[in-house]
């Protein structure tokens, strides 16, 4: 779609726009793919740049498929991509121009569709999340507003050394830009699930065929219990649980300080051995989480990583404790927190292990749907009816929740702003107000009302302390909602391609009896897919389960941290107000 | 100006338009004046129905002038009236074109006038504060927001039975409405101060004459008393002091139910015995204290009298309580408590009784200016200098307060309206938010939540409390600073009209030289102007101890009472959030 310019010695590919280039490995991460022109070169491509066409060629990543499944995949697998000039749609091309599951899932999960926008195809929903459920777009947060979205974004500079690799973040940047302030979520709406359901169709789309008709799933190495305990199927939570602290932003640079980058320390409590990471290693950490585990554990975004020069403090402790939340949120859960790429985000131990297991995670054939593969439910197999039942429980809920969520953070948004905004002006002129007409008073030059009248500027006074305490209490505490809230949020925002990826695998299973009657595929194949679909749903109880323990304990934790500091709010009030009333003389 | 047919049988003169009357006596009270059309015949006509024009006749009001004195009143008294077809300007052509002492006041007193606009002429200042003091047009008072004031005045119906000396308010009624919401200040402005200064030139403006340069006062019967106390000059104090109370509005009508009209009960707390009065009537008191002690006792006008038909309650209980504040203001001061029309007012026995001191009142002539002349200071006679000093320093303050009390109202209603508008509406959301959050994570089907969820709601339902708590609260607290700084607002909006009366004599007093020079005045009779400038100086500084002390008193007693009541507020929504903080599992 674009001109791209290889830099030299970096293993990248020149290719001109309207040029088409075969995709030899369509994710080599952090927004790159690597192909080869049609003088046979190879080299790395920003996935931005280019525009997947379909082919017949073969998914060079699909293995062990069946003959059905090969069938499903022989449209897609193996793109073609061209690089031509028409911009702006190369993903929802792909998504939904091109992928038959696009198509398929639209037609096939109509009941689900129905419910209501929320519910819609996953494709659809993903992007529909991108206008409509765009946290900041609705809601401003209290950082949000202290600097204006705007072009000058120190980030590219601090973050993004490599202007190639930023590419597809830049992209995402400039959408939400154009429908205001871009928060995390926007990037979870439009880039998280997308990523792996669009731009990487050799893993997440037809790795649903792949996982349900494999004839035999490689016993992986990495294996993710399920068992059922007291609420039902449950992740195995590790013995001893571990967070991760967040500190010292410090300014880094390179390039001859030509380039700047802010770099955190992370402090896991269970080694104590702290190791450095900049937003850009966050965000590859996010981006290889969601490929894997996305189709079963929904992964919050990032906070926006997008930063106004003139707030920068300010922001950058208010992004420290998104990251905070979000690294602690990832401590929390059984399988990221054990999972081997989550460890060696946290446990490396130099640059060169670092990068090793950086390639290896990125190397990583067990992502999408396929991660299923390692899971092994302790549990006798489900119906299909009772799958689906459980399925749709989890969608209702989780769209009533996100509706609830919604809900609270408009208001809470609303309020934030009176009591930032005209509230405490009002008690900062009803001050000014009752100081003036002190003032009038001391001047009548009648006797025996000095008492009067300083009371009265001190009453005065205590309203201007009042405006000062109303406009400083939403940080005390509506803030803690508003983040519990928004992360909730986030979480929600995933629910929809989980719940879309469960119910495309009932549907596959649905219509798995046409396939063995016309010999597509063999009975023992459909009862394969039934028990994996059963799978796929004690994943999704026992994720559940987390969740909504999780829930529980967020929420008690944040409702309580409000309610204390609103009465102590209230209190610290009314004993200033009792505190001027006493100053005024009896008469 | 109007054709006015009169009714049989009530003394009542028809008049056409154009056509000229003489007027024999231009205030018998209620709007009305008596007059001789050209064939000799007499009778009563509506004051607003009538436009005044000069006359070279005999003021047959003046009496015991100086030369000097007749000859200013000889352009002004004995006026005739014409009833032309000009509408809108009956008052303003009185006041401000065919008087010269408005003209003479424009011009002499023009270092006061250069203040600013509130303390401009005083004809000017009170047409001006019609539009930009009125209070409501400012203030929508709260129970003024709870029905629009609409053209739907049951009002007329229930206290104007006789439509024609209604006129009067209807044209100030009508003004006002174009301008806005209207109540009582707008009238204040309008028509209090204007009635005695206009409407009876011979009453008011000639007065000063007449007070300043008469020979000798005649020793009237009624003597207002001012000596020095240690707060300097003051009335005295009535030994024993009483209130009124106000109560038991009830619906009488009269001409066989065609017209209803509201009757209030007044029970002076010293005799015990109660009288009743319609609005009318108190109207009619305020009117004539307006016109008797005016130019030295400010009069705070009478609550709004309009009322819609859709709150009729809530309107008669707030004007009741206004009529209250009111009759309890005027039962406070020394003169007016103690004066021979109040007195009259309430202790009337009978109908005869009442009627026959209403036509004594309506005839009394110390009215006006000469209202000065039942003033006899014991204290040393004052200087010219001292007296424009003390008169300066009062308008400089009455101004200053006026500024405040309305910096306060202002600020007043913007916080009555958030109070009791968006802020409880947004923290019923908040309630609304918490408990859809309950509800939705009741269907979670997790088990061990219901504390939670139940604690949810309950905190969810604790806002909607502090919602209605919100929205009442102004009327606990807010109402009455509202009520004394607008009581107070009407106080001071007399203020102009007074300082102008004493800034006139002081001038008249300065010129006064010249007429000694030219023998218009002789020596003794400047010596008396001298004397009865400082007379009215003792009165004002009385007033204004007596008004200090009592504004002291007020506004120590409203802002203690309105802190409080926020005091209390507050630690009420802190113990119920308290409460519903308990509410919710320790976990």
């Amino acid at each position: 779609m674009y001109d791209f310019a290889a830099e030299p010695g970096n293993n990248e590919l020149t290719v001109n726009e309207g040029e088409i280039i075969t995709i030899t490995n369509p994710d080599v991460g952090g927004g790159w793919l690597e192909g080869r022109n049609s003088k046979g070169e190879r080299g790395l491509v920003p996935t931005d740049y280019v525009e997947i066409l379909p082919s017949d060629g073969k998914d060079p990543f699909s293995c062990g498929n069946s003959v059905a499944d090969q069938a499903f995949l022989d449209s897609l697998s193996a793109s073609t991509a061209q690089a031509n000039s028409s911009a702006a749609n190369s993903n929802n091309q792909v998504s939904s121009g091109n992928d038959p599951w696009s198509a398929w899932s639209a037609s096939k999960s109509g009941n689900w569709d129905s419910t209501d926008g929320w519910g819609a195809k996953p494709e659809g929903a993903a992007a529909q999340r991108n206008t409509s459920n765009n946290w900041d777009t609705a809601f401003g947060h209290p950082q949000a507003y202290q600097g204006p979205a705007t072009g000058d974004d120190d980030e590219w500079d601090e973050d993004w050394d490599d202007p190639k690799s930023a590419a597809p973040y830049f992209k995402d940047s400039e959408a939400a830009e154009a429908g205001g302030a871009q928060r995390g979520n926007s990037r979870a709406g439009s880039s998280s699930m997308k990523l792996p359901l669009n731009k990487f169709p050799g893993f997440a789309k037809p790795g649903m065929e792949q996982y349900l008709l494999a004839k035999q799933l490689a016993k992986p190495k990495e294996r993710i219990p399920i068992i059922v305990g007291d609420y039902g199927p449950m992740w195995v939570y590790p013995t001893s649980t571990f967070d991760c602290v967040v500190a010292d932003p410090r300014k880094g640079s390179k390039m001859y300080g030509l380039k700047s980058y802010i770099e955190y320390q992370l402090t896991p409590t269970n080694t104590n051995r702290s190791v450095n990471h900049r937003y850009k290693h966050f965000d590859w950490l996010y981006e290889r989480l969601l490929v894997k585990f996305g189709s079963a554990i929904p992964i919050p975004s990032l906070p926006d990583k997008q930063v106004t020069g003139r707030f920068e403090e300010e922001f950058i402790k208010m992004r420290m404790e998104r990251l905070q939340a979000w690294m602690t949120r990832m401590c929390r859960h059984p399988v990221i927190s054990e999972s081997e790429l989550f460890q060696q985000f946290l446990n490396f131990r130099d640059e060169k292990e670092w990068k090793s297991g950086k390639r290896k995670a990125e190397k990583d054939e067990l992502v999408g749907v396929m991660i299923f593969s390692t899971m092994e439910p302790e549990a006798p197999d489900l119906d299909l009816i009772e799958i689906e039942q459980k399925c749709d429980a989890v969608g209702k809920f989780t769209k009533a929740m996100d509706d609830g969520v919604k809900e609270l953070l408009t208001v809470g948004q609303e309020h934030w702003k009176r009591c930032t905004g005209p509230l405490p002006k009002e008690y900062q002129k009803i001050g000014k107000a009752l100081q003036s007409l002190a003032t009038v008073f001391s001047s009548s030059g009648y006797q025996g009302e000095t008492d009067l009248n300083a009371a009265i500027t001190e009453a005065g006074k205590t309203y201007e302390e009042i405006a000062g305490l109303v406009a400083e209490q939403p940080k005390k505490d509506l803030h803690f909602l508003m983040e519990c809230n928004h992360e909730y949020k986030g979480f929600l925002g995933c629910f929809p391609d989980i719940i879309g990826a469960h119910k495309g695998a009932i549907e596959k299973v649905k219509e798995s009896d046409k396939l063995v009657a016309t010999s597509k595929i063999t009975p023992q194949d459909k009862q394969n897919m039934v028990k994996r679909v059963g799978t796929m749903s004690y994943a999704l109880q026992a994720e559940m389960n987390h969740f909504h323990s999780n829930r529980i304990y967020d929420y008690n934790s944040v409702i309580r941290l409000y309610l204390e500091q609103q009465v102590q709010f209230y209190e610290t009030i009314a004993e200033k107000l009792r505190q001027a009333l006493g100053r005024f003389p009896v008469m």
